[in-house]
């Protein structure tokens, strides 16, 4: 006995001399039999170690490759029974997959439909698909190893021939089939299967089974190793192994999914690609080379084509684009796609960098198409922090610490800096759970704006940096992480104190090469210096003349309110003060607030840095003046109303409640 | 002894009353000996049964809840363990999970590459990550089960204080404390970790390794069950837990993976849409409502945009739209956009199905914008397969089988049926593994120009089947998939035969009324038109006035020319002749074999179904006429400059090897 199951039983028969056995000889007999209990239950116990030892092996060792990568569903079964072949004890396998296809297409439903051709009246699987093998794997362990893939196998392939795959397919039974050749249900082939002289004694075959209740294949175990038949215990470890081959498969579910997604993805961004790309007849907009030199643009000289752009595209002087107080009202959006190439030129890094004139006009006409015609974060804005970037370098003196490479990426950066901006800000992605959000854990928006700006260099029509060296591209990539992710507000108060150092440090050295060495041969200060640069452009319309700064506040607060109305409407929320349109008359205050709190650091600092751009601080304090002056106006507008409404309240009221703070004066 | 393992040693001391043991006594020592070590060995297999046993469970059950979905690490973790919880024999089990990132943002590296902030000098993990633990989550088994998540936990947390995970993240060593509160390199908490009373006794705490090699977790459980310390089958036990649980992160990271990617692809979809759909100013240029009605066309009555609609677009007889031999020639692409709308309102679906104004203009000019500027498969060729069906159905009279609804969705899916097409067809995009290939293993282009169409139909905005209801709706999506699917080439020769004996059928028939019955109120008939009719009018350029098929012509060569150019430079390959521009000559003798293999049966069996139809077979033969002379006309000369030259080589090579067969002769 194993505890109360028995494990055998001995039967004596015939006691020699004697005509029964007596009561003596049954407590002998008891008492080997104790003994005798003790050797068989330590033979079970061993053999049910190996058992269990096999199982967690297998599962273990499954497991390992499982997890290697993710694969289809033909490699990963392969994998992970090659790997423990030899804790199956038996002289082959062989697994089939099942086709998953679920119903036909409907026009190979219309013979059917039409009584033209017969419906299936096959095996079906429990989840209604027909059993159809569509490949096999067949392992031959015996002496040489041999594994056989066979696509397609024809119903007659002796894996199949018997039925019992399809069988098992059909009932999800597993199937012990103890003397296969002497079996009357299934046909095993009583001849040698192939020339190897192989033939079939005994056979185990479990059906694999997926987390979804489907029949993914069916593995089939023929020959145990020592000639007998497969056991009980060789049921429960290849149902064990079984059971995570079917689980396991949801692995190569997701291998599949992926792929798809990754397919759709690309597609998407094709399309996008091929819909926002400069055309042909835009790129002719600018650089007209049909009509002036009568040649299409890759087959003309490029030294043409730079004069051809040199001279159709406005002189900076005309446009103003070196000033700081620049406006782009006078322009239009298609005026500024020519303004934006002209700053290369003028930075002189077409030439030097051997920018190809129609990749220049391309990418800057595809940078401007990538902005979306919103409020204010439109292509306008963009443009006006590149030329903002570009007046800091040459009018501001700022050029003289960066290499012409370093000022070319940052004006491009400029430019990019938030091209696809949707008119809302990373609060709203996150509270929407806008995909971006999900993308992005922080600065949303700017990673976007980067990514996006990255994707324009990936494409070789498009990629103004095409002829640099690999180290070179490796820079200007860095710089646009540094200047766009740069322009997250947020990241401000982390780069404040860093840059007032810097400042602090330069303001007490009396000679101009030791600014010059402090800063350029440190490339973190020069990043520093970079990303306040960034902020200083992205808030410049606050140092713009105050009819310039007093249209474009009302721009961007207009796309602050309409925002604050999608959080009403879409978030069911209510708007903070500075994006709800109830509170527009607190606009100069809220103005004077942000001048005071945020852009006065940046302007001041800059202008203690390099005199040159105090004309910006002045700007912004005059801009202060006006703010302060409509925020006065209001308070005393509202006070006087709020006194009126007291007066008449009191006269109303008397005697009442409210009186009673009157009494107390 | 297990085999040649020694399990234990017993030891007899002083025997009683004599000064040794005598040899006897050593015999018979052996002899209980033996049977002592069964016993004992049984004992001991009996435990190894239990620890492979529970190691198989626990893989299996952990397996089961790791295959269950794809989820985060923290959810897949618990699961497995809270799964297998009971095999794991301990009062209290932790694991802290690690972050993952490596290395900081740019402006985080700042203040230390500036020499402000110490850079991190802490532990750091084989991979060298800082070891920092962002979760733990806490299991307490004992009497009453509690599970607590402590997401960033402090350090001075009980489960960490002691120094331990740390200890094992940084070196990945197995650690077993056998006696927690004397140990002097850890300094385990002395009294109660919490108010529970609960204290720590024995430790066994283990790292979790992905198959990256990379540390993300460390599980440490505390206090055996039976209060003895872990012993080396439970370091052998939870080491093939933590392993498998390690592995199993690539579930993790693949669940990461693909929502990554989903995210991006939704991204790309939804800047896509912005990009492609009809702008304001565009719906404007169709829709002039604001000119002529003063408002915002969604302030406008539903009517009025009717009228407004059908007095700007031209009317059907202006531009011939009911014609077979209709041409989109003298009309801009822009004029196309309206046409297409009026076929809508000549059909009576606007009005019938609610179709908004605004929603039509913005759907058909979408549509529009959706096609390429390719040389052949762009908006021209998309309007003009809309504008034959919906000339089949009226002046084909093939409208009485069919319902309004259904009409009116194989007219829109005639517009559709190309979208963004790219002028290269399904077996291109195999030969370049392009990612629809990828995507769509069959009909490619189809399935893709399929599921755009469907992408409009799922934006409000220009989802003209939006007041439909439910089953009316999912009607319509199954005819786009019948009518786009139908204009893949490939199945043309699969729905022929059942076409021709559909109009065999009716061929006999006499009654209209029985024709009428017999179509149009079995849908598999109707469908198997509808198909032919699609092919009928995606190939209805072959059956235009010579004039215009003679142009059409050379467009749709001129893109095949296009891709076996790109087959040649991209691919490598010679194209086959239609492709190949050096074979451009002998486009009459291919159009002449297109028109008798492919053409000639569809156009001769509508013909025979419906009279009204013969006009466009007429066409096709009056094509063929022309094009065979154009072929005789090549042939005569091709044949007259090979006699030339037989001449010519005749007069030059006489009595050489070429004469051999002239001697024949």
């Amino acid at each position: 006995m194993n505890g109360k199951d028995p494990i055998a039983v001995v039967m004596l028969l015939n006691k020699t001399g004697e005509s029964e056995f007596s009561k003596a000889d049954e407590e002998l007999f008891q008492k080997y039999l104790n003994f005798a209990s003790v050797i068989l239950l330590q033979h079970h116990t061993a053999y049910m170690h190996d058992v269990e030892s096999r199982k967690s092996q297998m599962l273990l060792w499954s497991a390992s490759k499982v997890f290697e990568e993710l694969t289809d569903i033909e490699r990963q079964f392969h994998k992970a029974l090659y790997t423990i072949r030899n804790y199956l004890k038996c002289e082959r396998y062989s697994v089939g997959l099942l086709d998953m296809t679920k119903g036909k297409e409907f026009f190979d439903e219309w013979p059917i439909k039409l009584g033209l051709e017969e419906p299936y009246k096959g095996p079906k699987t429990s989840d209604g698909r027909e059993v159809n093998f569509y490949k096999i794997i067949d392992y031959l362990l015996e002496s040489k190893e041999e594994i056989k893939v066979i696509p397609n196998p024809p119903a007659d392939h002796w894996a199949l021939v018997s039925g019992l795959p399809t069988y098992v397919a059909e009932n999800g039974f597993i199937c012990n089939m103890m003397n296969a050749p002497a079996d009357e249900y299934f046909t095993f082939q009583k001849e040698p299967v192939d020339e190897s002289g192989w033939m079939i004694k005994n056979v185990l075959s479990l059906p694999i089974v997926n987390k979804k209740e489907e029949t993914v294949g069916i593995a089939t175990f023929f020959n145990r190793n020592d000639g007998k038949p497969f056991d009980e215990y060789d049921e429960q470890i290849t149902e064990c192994l079984t059971q995570f081959l079917g689980w396991s498969a949801l692995n190569c579910d997701t291998y599949d999914k992926l792929n798809r997604m990754e397919n759709r993805k690309d597609i998407a961004q094709e399309m996008l690609m091929y819909q926002t790309k400069c055309t042909k007849s835009e790129l002719q907009s600018i650089l007209n080379a049909k009509e002036k030199l009568n040649q299409e643009p890759e087959d003309c000289d490029q030294k043409e084509l730079y004069k051809l752009l040199r001279t159709s595209i406005p002189q900076c002087k005309d446009v103003e684009l070196l000033e700081f107080h620049f406006s782009d009202f006078p322009l239009s959006e298609h005026d500024l796609i020519k303004c934006g190439i002209r700053c290369f030129f003028e930075l002189n890094v077409v030439e030097k960098f051997k920018v190809p004139a129609e990749t220049l006009t391309r990418w800057m006409y595809t940078v401007r198409k990538g902005y979306r015609d919103i409020t204010y974060h439109n292509w306008r804005h963009g443009f006006n922090v590149g030329q903002t970037m570009f007046a800091l370098l040459m009018t501001g003196k700022l050029k003289k610490y960066y290499s012409d490479l370093e000022a070319f990426a940052m004006v491009a950066a400029g430019f990019c800096h938030d091209i696809d901006h949707r008119g809302t800000n990373n609060l709203y992605q996150t509270k929407s759970a806008s995909p971006l959000a999900k993308l992005h854990g922080n600065s949303i928006m700017e990673r976007h704006h980067l990514e996006y700006s990255k994707t324009l260099m990936e494409n070789e029509d498009l990629n103004i940096f095409q002829n640099l060296q690999k180290r070179q591209f490796e820079t200007v990539q860095h710089l646009f992480d540094v200047c766009i992710i740069a322009t997250d507000l947020a990241l401000y108060f982390k780069k404040r104190t860093l840059f007032q150092k810097i400042v602090d440090s330069t303001s007490a050295m009396t000679n101009e090469g030791e600014v010059l060495n402090f800063v350029s041969n440190n490339a973190t200060r020069k990043e520093i210096i970079m990303a306040m640069m960034m902020t200083c452009c992205d808030l410049s319309a606050i140092t713009k003349p105050w009819e310039v700064q007093s249209k474009v506040a009302l721009m961007v607060a207009s796309e602050f309110w309409e925002q604050g109305d999608m959080e009403r409407t879409v978030l069911d929320q209510q708007p903070i003060p500075m994006m709800d349109r109830n509170k527009a008359d607190e606009l100069p205050k809220m103005q004077c607030g942000f001048i005071d709190f945020v852009c006065t650091f940046v302007y001041k600092e800059f202008g203690k840095f390099h005199q040159e751009m105090v004309p910006m601080f002045n700007g912004l304090m005059n801009n202060r003046m006006h703010w302060k002056e409509l925020a006065d106006e209001h308070e005393a507008k509202m006070k006087a109303l709020e006194e009126e409404r007291k007066r008449l309240e009191g006269g109303d009221t008397e005697g009442e409640g409210k009186s009673k703070t009157c009494t107390i004066f």
